[in-house]
Order: C-alpha cells, then sequence, then structure tokens
C-alpha cells in the first residue's frame, strides 16, 4: 500500500499547524472586527455551477463523478458558491461574509501550487456604492497588519476605466482582451516581451498604451478621458480610503485574471514576494445564476498560502511548536498525584498543559518538554514538596525559581 | 441549472455558523489546555488506505475516480487518516493530537444524517498504559463541561473483558460477533428483540449472558472472571480517573461499533438524547499499515454534529445571529465622517462593528442593527456631537445613555 497523500496534497502536522492556525485566526478576528461573519458551502458542488465561471482556467476544475452518477466538482475557489449562496437564499443586505477553507484544483503539482489549497475571502454583497469597496480594502490592510505584513503596498485599478482607456486610444472591443492578458504578464516577463506580444495579436496605438499606463493619479487619468464613470468612482473611492486613513497607489498596468469583475481592482504586492491579495468588483456575476437578476457585490482574497510562506520567511510565524504552554514534570514517584493536581489546577485556570503519561525518567521528561517547545516547566519532588512549593523553570532563559504550590497559577 | 447543494451536503450561513464556530471554538479550546495540537490532513485519500478499515460501513467510503484516473476517496473518518501520519512519520511519543474537521459518507441523506459532515477527536498515540485513556476520557468530559452539557454519563467497557466473559460463558469465537452487534442493538430494541436475534443466531447462554450484563462493578466482575488483564486495566483505569474527578459507570452491555477496538471503549450518553461521543483503545490498527508494526493508541470522537442539535434544543448555542456586537448608526449626513471614526475607534478596541454602507435612513439603520442581532448600537448624530457626546443604547434592555465621544470605546 502507498503511505502517503495523493498528488498535490499535503499533511499539516502540530508544528506547521499551529503556526496556520494562529495566523489564520488573527485574520479571522480582524474579519470580524469589521463586521463579517463566517460562512460555510460544501466541498463539492454540481459541476454545472462552477463551469464557465473562470475563463482560461476551466480547465482546472476539480470534475468527478459521484457513486449515484452525478457530475460534480470540487470547490474552485469561495467566490462561485458564495454567489449560489446569494441567489437561493434571501440574507440580509448588505451581506457581509468572511471564508476561510479549501479549494481545490487540478493542476499539476509544483512548488508552491496544489490540488488542494486553503483560500481567505471577505466579500460584501448588495452595496453599489463605492463605500464596500473601500470598506473591502481597509479590512484587507488590517488583516494584512494584523499578521506582521505591513509593508504591503495596495494597487488599484478599475475594469471600467481600462475599458474607457480602450476606447479613447481606439483599441477595438476585440483586441481588449489581448491588451489585459499581456498587461498582466508585464511584472513577469517586462515590457519589451509584452510588446511584441501586442504587436503580434496586431494591437495598434502600442507607444501611447505604454504612455497612459504611467498614469498614476487622478488627475492624469481626467486629462486622458475626461469625468467618465470609472473614473468618478476611482477618485469617490480614494477619497473614502483616505478617511479610513489608508494609502493606496493607482496602477493602470495592474490587471486582474479573473474575468468576471465590473468595476474597481485592487491588488496587494509585498515587495519581491509579489502579488499576496486581490479583489474587486464584480456586479454581474450573481446575475448569471440568480433569477432575481444583478446583485452588486465587491471581495477580496487573501493568498493565504502565499502569505505563510512569507510569514515565515520574514520570521513572524508562531515559533510555537505544538499549543502546549506548559509541561509539569515529576520528579519521584512519590509525586505523581501532586503532579495530577498541579496539572489540573494550570488547566482549570486555562493554560495549555502535559504531563508525562509514560513513567518517564526526569531527564526523559525533559527532553520531550523541550520537544514539543514547551515556554515553562513545573517540577513537581519531594524535596520541594516538603516546603509546599514547587519549582518553575522558564525555558528559554533557563531561569528557575521555587514557588508556592498553591500560588502555582499566579507564577505562570 | 440546479440552484442547490449536492444531495447530503448543507450551507451554513451567518446566523448558523456563528453558533457552530462559537461551540467549535470552545471545545477546542478544552483541547489545547489537555496538552493536544491540531493535524489536518488532505480531504481525499488513496481509496485503499481507507478499505477493510470499517467493517459492514465500507460500502460508505465515498469513492470517486479523479481525472487521473487515481482512485481516491473521501475521508470516512479522521482515525485513517492520523493513523497514516503516525506510520508516515517520526513524531514526538506521545503524540497527542486533535482534528475538527469534514468527513464524508455516501449515505442515504436523512434527517440529522448528511454526505458531508464534520468531526471532532481527539488521540493520545504511543501510550501503552491506562494513563493515556484516563487523560482522553477527561478531557472529552471537560470539553463538554466547556458547552454546558455537564449531565452527560460516561459509560465504560472493554473489549478485553468482553472477550474474556465470552470464553467464561462458553460463547465460541465465531458466535461473539454476534453477541456484540446484538448488544449494540439494545438500547434502540430493547432486551426481548435481542434476544430473539441472539437465539436466532444460534448463541447458548443468553439468560446467563444478560445476567452477566448487569454487573456494573469492578468487584462483580473479578467475581466472574478473576483478576484477568482485561479487569486490571478497568480498574486501574476507573482509579487513574478518579484522581482527575471524573465519575464514569461501567456498563458491559455498550459495546462499540467499530471492529478495530482492542481494550477500553467508552461512550457519553446525554439522556433521552443517546450517544454524543464515543472512543476506545486501538492497539492494532496502526500495526496493519506501518511498517514499524503496532503502536498502542486510544481517542474519543465527540459527535459534533449531534452535540450541536442538543445544544440547540436546550437552548445552550448562542444567541448572536452574526459576529456584529456594535452598530453605528449615522443620523444625519453631516455626521458621516464622525461615524467612520468612531467606527474606527471601536474597531481598534477589538470590537466588532459595523456601519451603514448604503447611505440608508435612521429608521432603515435600526432595522439593518436589529436584523444581524448586534447587542448594542452607537448613535452619532449633529444633536449630540454639539456637546462632543453620543448615544449608546442596549438593544435588549432599550436603555440608552450618552457618552462623551472619546470615551466611547471605555463605555462599550
Amino acid at each position: 500500500m502507498k503511505l502517503e497523500t495523493p498528488p498535490g496534497t499535503r499533511d499539516f502536522l502540530p508544528e506547521e499547524m499551529v503556526k496556520r492556525q494562529e495566523a489564520v485566526d488573527r485574520i479571522r478576528a480582524t474579519f470580524e472586527r469589521y463586521g463579517f461573519s463566517p460562512v460555510e458551502t460544501p466541498a463539492f458542488e454540481y459541476a454545472e455551477l462552477l463551469e464557465g465561471k473562470y475563463g482560461e482556467d476551466e480547465k482546472l476544475i476539480y470534475k468527478f463523478e459521484d457513486l449515484g452518477g452525478r457530475k460534480l466538482a470540487l470547490r474552485y475557489d469561495l467566490t462561485v458558491p458564495l454567489v449560489r449562496i446569494v441567489a437561493m437564499n434571501q440574507l440580509p443586505t448588505p451581506f457581509k461574509r468572511y471564508c476561510i477553507s479549501r479549494v481545490w484544483r487540478f493542476d499539476r503539482p509544483q512548488k508552491g501550487r496544489y490540488r488542494e489549497f486553503w483560500q481567505c475571502d471577505v466579500d460584501i454583497v448588495g452595496v453599489k456604492s463605492m463605500s464596500a469597496d473601500a470598506e473591502i480594502i481597509a479590512c484587507a490592510m488590517d488583516a494584512l497588519d494584523g499578521i506582521g505584513l505591513k509593508d504591503a503596498k495596495f494597487k488599484l485599478n478599475s475594469r471600467k476605466v481600462l475599458d474607457e482607456i480602450m476606447i479613447k486610444l481606439g483599441v477595438p472591443k476585440e483586441k481588449e482582451l489581448a491588451v489585459f492578458r499581456g498587461l498582466d504578464k508585464l511584472d513577469k516577463q517586462g515590457e519589451k516581451a509584452v510588446r511584441e506580444e501586442l504587436e503580434k495579436a496586431g494591437v495598434k496605438n502600442i507607444d501611447k498604451i505604454f504612455d497612459v499606463l504611467k498614469i498614476d493619479n487622478i488627475g492624469g487619468l481626467k486629462k486622458l478621458i475626461g469625468e467618465s464613470e470609472g473614473v468618478k468612482e476611482l477618485e469617490e473611492l480614494m477619497g473614502l480610503l483616505k478617511t479610513y486613513d489608508k494609502k493606496v497607489v493607482l496602477d493602470l498596468s495592474m490587471v486582474r485574471g479573473l474575468d468576471y469583475y465590473t468595476g474597481p481592482i485592487f491588488e496587494a504586492e509585498l515587495g519581491s514576494y509579489g502579488s499576496i491579495a486581490g479583489g474587486g468588483r464584480y456586479d454581474t456575476l450573481i446575475g448569471r445564476i440568480a433569477e432575481k437578476g444583478d446583485v452588486p457585490a465587491v471581495g477580496i482574497s487573501l493568498g493565504i498560502e502565499r502569505i505563510i510562506e512569507v510569514m515565515r520567511e520574514k520570521g513572524l510565524l508562531s515559533e510555537r511548536k505544538t499549543c502546549t504552554s506548559v509541561y509539569v514534570l515529576c520528579a519521584d514517584e512519590e509525586s505523581k498525584e501532586v503532579t495530577l493536581q498541579v496539572v489540573k489546577k494550570l488547566r482549570e485556570a486555562g493554560i495549555n498543559t502535559d504531563f508525562d503519561l509514560l513513567g518517564r525518567n526526569f531527564s526523559n521528561q525533559m527532553k520531550y518538554a523541550n520537544n514539543i517547545g514547551v515556554a515553562k516547566v513545573v517540577i513537581v519532588g519531594q524535596k520541594d514538596l516538603k516546603e509546599g512549593k514547587v519549582t518553575v523553570k522558564d525555558m528559554k532563559s533557563g531561569e528557575q525559581k521555587q514557588v508556592n504550590t498553591n500560588k502555582i497559577t499566579e507564577s505562570i
């Protein structure tokens, strides 16, 4: 029998899981502070719900047939299930939900790319105005702040503005996609390669396009295309973000992959690590499947897998190896019962506490305590107990002190 | 297009999800207090790993073929993936892990039975002695206490003792399974039906079997089968549980379904709700797939889906409808900016706060605040602001008070 996980999937042992859980819990706390509530949906959907939503990436949908012959697919992202929920239910408007959960893609597994991975989304459904976009961006920025990624640069653009620019520059509708796809590769392939690609695609006015992309302020945009709807939205959004004390930069070269965006789009870039979050407005996606027609919506997805790798490289992940903070060592056979009493007391005080279950000798207990990475050990032995005391040792500093057995909780 | 979830699966909207999450968070906190750490494994495994582990229920394994032709199966439980992890990795011993996550069974969906549901397990791997069984039982009891289910009765039995009794009563090995399966139905079908079933199966000594089942103390057991290994284990375990201040009852009629148990088995029963948790020792399961041979292990699974239903019926679930605690209302156009300042301040203080994104009038804002079930609203309007104040209203009591704008955090 193959003792392994299927390709592109992973086990998370405690040492890894504790770190992930701490990061996720902190993000979740920020989402909740911003008035978002959790939603969960099944791991799989009817395949037809997912089809036709992901453009080129459609081939990555993890389809399968269940034992009853149903054509199903494992969730590709958290957005389409949200859209289904909104289509199926009468929900309070606005509907503010977050979801931190697994998705699956039938991709070729490689470094940093998995068939099963976690996504981390916040969305607001039912608000047409830019106040929702501002709330989403501010929330995402605070969520990144909350895990120590304070230097992320938030880039802002708009699908509407891009369309308006294409019209202004005389790029015909059927060439637009080629231009956007080219721009999407600008970061990775550089201007020269993208210029060549656009030429090959028969796009004209390429110099002008690249000139326009350098515009980085609303004033410049207005000069080019006037007070258009897209520009007004961006102006309003940037104004709102100022009242949140959040700084974003206009970057007309940032187009995002998914073809369902209809308004502002945004991306968080962290230096050489590249994009760690991205989202935008999708006002027509719900209408595509809901009888009630279009419902405005905007959301962002934090690239949680990437973010955890960045946190690891920057030393921002928890140093804990397990959830256990304190290990209570039993120095001699006679102290066994008191050891358990001390353990009970610490646990009742809400302290994550463990102790020996194997009847190991003192040095092996200490080895294990080291191994699971506790912050402190408590040593219970007859010598101390005769004075009504136990010894508390800080594992980092090595410092030791004797404390009264009945003061043990306070001393930790 | 069918706008529905596949059969046997569910969406969890915020009102439900908030309740589930609170219950799960509380259970998780107890597990961590007892020195357990989280582990996660993929949603699917190679099918052959799951096969041959679940006896009669093998047919419920949710098998499928992936796009690459691999024979996979969605996780049936959390135990077999744990066993795989132990077989594959060098882990600290003892290995104490918890997992609260989804599993899937291709069962006929019906009330309270799903194709996708959550399990909630704690296990200790690597400890042969009863100290691990005691730790598991104590932890499960405290976890149930922690969510308000203090009246659960913990029933204890032992596969070893059952075997010893069968030998004593002269029930041949090949009839044992029929006896255990019969006993398993005792609660639901009553003594008469089970007696008939045993007779039909050709089991002899049925009167004697039912007499023995009434033994409810170690003394009685000893009289019947002497100081056997199984009896000694139960005696030791009950002694240890006393030092934890935990009370369990011996119930020889409680046999558990899974055929991999090898020692003590236990079950938590909550009055008319029946079994809400169960587990036991499985010392040979890891050896079945691991090259390193047998590794002792013991664990318990809290029936989290059932538990949530019980909590609902007993009114123990959170009353919150969303995560949001405070809603800040804007009484007039001029107060918009101050409203956002107040929201920011509350959020920075860690209070889950929301406000109007739709430009609604006052009464519609209040309606929405009611709708999402906040505990308090803060009213920001020019009249109060002129005195440097805002109004705080408690939504339950209806009580209102004016507070200084810069004291708003403390007052909530």
